[in-house]
């Protein structure tokens, strides 16, 4: 008897290595079991509660039990689209709505639905890749400089597209802004730009703005306004909502994709059937909005952006490259003016970067090459969350939301995050 | 201008239909809407309300927001695999649980990490052979008979897998009981015939055992008791617990076939990542049990048991074959005494027969077709659950629970599905 079996493993399943996101977290957690401390910048979960609004609306359709529609719940499709109508100034349609379990898990029924290439500029969230080597699939990584502002523009995008023999060939262009992991954001002018590129090599734009809730200043611009016709918009509550374990992400369709929209709709009926009734009811809270989500968000925006400024300032000031946060909670550092002083320490990559400063210092982040970037790069991204989202936001809600932060709210409220960001310049000072 | 590129769809899901039973779903939403009178039979969902307990459940843990561990929640790890050993009498470890978005999409995430073939006897539920399809898979069929019970026979198995070159290619063979769509389950004694033979040919059981907690006498035996080491059993929440539209299937792994449980985690941490975190602590307490859900299955079961029972003799004195229920809320019903009448009306398959059902009766049901079996057989599924299961727990729990329900009970608390049965025994004697 011998069921073990491995041979029967599917061949493109079995090289896939789990999620470096989801690899630090346990890395950390072991290491704080052996009592050491752990500053966690690894994991990219929002710090903040899921906002009350939206918990009590869980709590009163609770007991919903009915199998919803593979599209998603009527009402919900249709606070999705006029979230994107409002916010982002586009003409969304609630029948090109599609909800389901994380915007990851609509990727995948994308690419199996999808007959053709997928780009992504790095550095980027790169689940892609593994996703695509699943199902036996390609994609294609564009590799941009800190220079660039870790950005594609439109030139190098044309010169890329047009280098094909066959120019025309299918092809999805993925961006992703704010971004993950650079924590920077397009210009319209720029989007304006890829919008042309794109439209004029009839490239299929997935705009993932996930985080675009969470621009600091409250200014994000989709680039769906310059290319309607070819941008699929991703969203989900992951983010802006604080409920990335609720698991709900939208894929919003351009009329025009909607052959694309209905074989996912098809995907989706045989594998994952349809979003939780009772999380798809207090989603529709969350989209609908309001001004209890709206104080939530300026609140949270502002405790952001005063910490992701701070931490770029020590990180900066120790002589790291990173550009000023202007969304979400990350910040890409580029070590590369480091790289003699980090050889002479046998530090030659990303991965042997994060690992040291994890046993120098005990700050936890993750190398460049998670995020589609080469190994040799001194790169890692840090998040910025490790601090107590609902203590925060309660501090935040006693000061008028005209003013700023004072001066030690963030070394008061985010004093672990603040004391990472100082453990790693006096690593590299020590150096 | 051109992104209506069907080209670029895969052809592997170009051909893929809805699923039936969603189909028949929207097809009796249509005519209601027209103003037509439908007794639905067709889709196949949980009367009953999820359990008060389960439900405050949820509410009691609405604000978690977690990423949860991509194999589940340890507590509902444990639970699970308590669940198993308890009303089982296997022994499962919690480490070998996965959680997922419902089975199917456990099935799907099996069928991307497992190289063998699929074996499903019929009829059966069939979302398999759709899946299969969009991974470019093959499923077997293995078509059973009447008066086999639609049960697959030890010698009938061991035949099969002799008839190939290679006796010991990697397959895994899938039983569903009690039974969608034949409301019947298997005898130990049968399961102890089958373990033995797929024992012998090293073959893997997929146990889906959804509808355990249905066996309408409260004892179902699983094939695990005989097989442990080569049966991956299957539950979930959407039959046994009323909660198909929350979403939460299980499958528990012996030990030997860890290699495939983690291959699926790995698939599932670069899919859905984990299923929604106050869903799975709310799962916690059904699967732990405990007298409420005891008194709310014991009350299921009995409901269930005397419907079926009276919606088989209507039938069944009409003429068409059909065996006695024994778990679950289907029938599966043969026509084929009828074949020389049913043709004098022009109905010659099981498609054309539900059609006319539908168009003389109003009585929705699916065609034998949708669950495996040939086309030109004369067969449909019944669901008997188109009744107010809140109103019929109700009025259950108003009489002890070791009394018969009385007989005035059906015909008044679920008088639309009797209604129902009546209506088809009387269309046949129209004929």
């Amino acid at each position: 008897m011998n069921l073990k079996k491995h041979v029967s493993l599917n061949i493109n399943v079995r090289g896939v290595e789990p999620s470096a996101t989801l690899a630090i977290n346990e890395r950390c957690k072991l290491l704080e079991s052996q009592g050491e401390r752990v500053k966690n910048l690894g994991l990219g979960q929002s710090p903040f509660p899921v906002p009350t609004p939206v918990v009590n609306a869980l709590r009163l359709y609770a007991s919903e039990k009915d199998y919803l529609p593979v599209k998603g719940l009527a009402a919900l499709q249709e606070a999705v689209a006029e979230f994107h109508r409002k916010k982002d100034g586009v003409s969304a349609s609630p029948e090109n709505v599609i909800v389901g379990p994380g915007s990851k898990e609509l990727m995948f029924l994308l690419q199996i639905a999808y007959y053709g290439e997928i780009i992504v500029p790095t550095p980027a969230w790169v689940s892609y890749v593994p996703q695509a080597q699943i199902l036996g699939k390609r994609v294609r990584l564009l590799h941009t400089t800190f220079d660039e502002k870790w950005h594609i523009n439109s030139e190098r995008l044309a010169r890329f597209l047009e280098s094909e023999h066959d120019v025309y060939r299918p092809r999805i262009l993925i961006l992703n802004y704010p971004g993950n992991p650079d924590g920077v954001t397009y210009t319209p002018s720029e989007l304006e730009e890829i919008a042309r590129v794109a439209r004029e090599y009839e490239v299929i734009l997935l705009s993932d703005e996930i985080y675009g809730q969470l621009h600091h200043r409250g200014e994000h611009v989709s680039v769906a306004r310059f290319y309607p016709e070819g941008t699929i918009i991703s969203s989900g509550l992951s983010k802006w909502c604080g409920a990335g374990g609720w698991r709900l992400g939208t894929f919003t369709f351009p009329p025009d994709l909607d052959w694309l929209l209905e074989a996912m709709a098809t995907v989706a009926s045989e594998t994952y059937t349809s979003v939780s009734a009772p999380i798809q009811f207090a989603a529709v809270h969350a989209f609908r909005g309001g001004i209890a989500m709206e104080r939530y968000l300026w609140h949270a925006r502002r405790i952001l952006s005063a910490l992701g400024s701070e931490f770029q300032g020590i990180v900066s000031d120790a002589g790291i490259r990173v550009h000023p946060p202007e969304g979400g909670f990350y910040l890409f550092l580029d070590f590369s003016t480091f790289a003699d002083d980090l050889a002479g320490r046998g530090i030659r990559d990303g991965a042997t970067l994060c690992e040291r400063l994890l046993a120098d210092k005990g700050v936890a982040t993750l190398p460049g090459s998670a995020f589609g970037r080469p190994d040799s790069e001194l790169s890692a991204r840090i998040a910025y969350v490790n601090f107590d989202g609902s203590a925060a936001l309660a501090a935040s809600e006693t000061i008028p939301l005209h003013q700023k932060l004072p001066e030690d709210f963030i070394p008061t409220i985010c004093d672990e995050t603040i004391e990472a960001a100082r453990e790693i310049a006096s690593w590299l000072r020590e150096g």
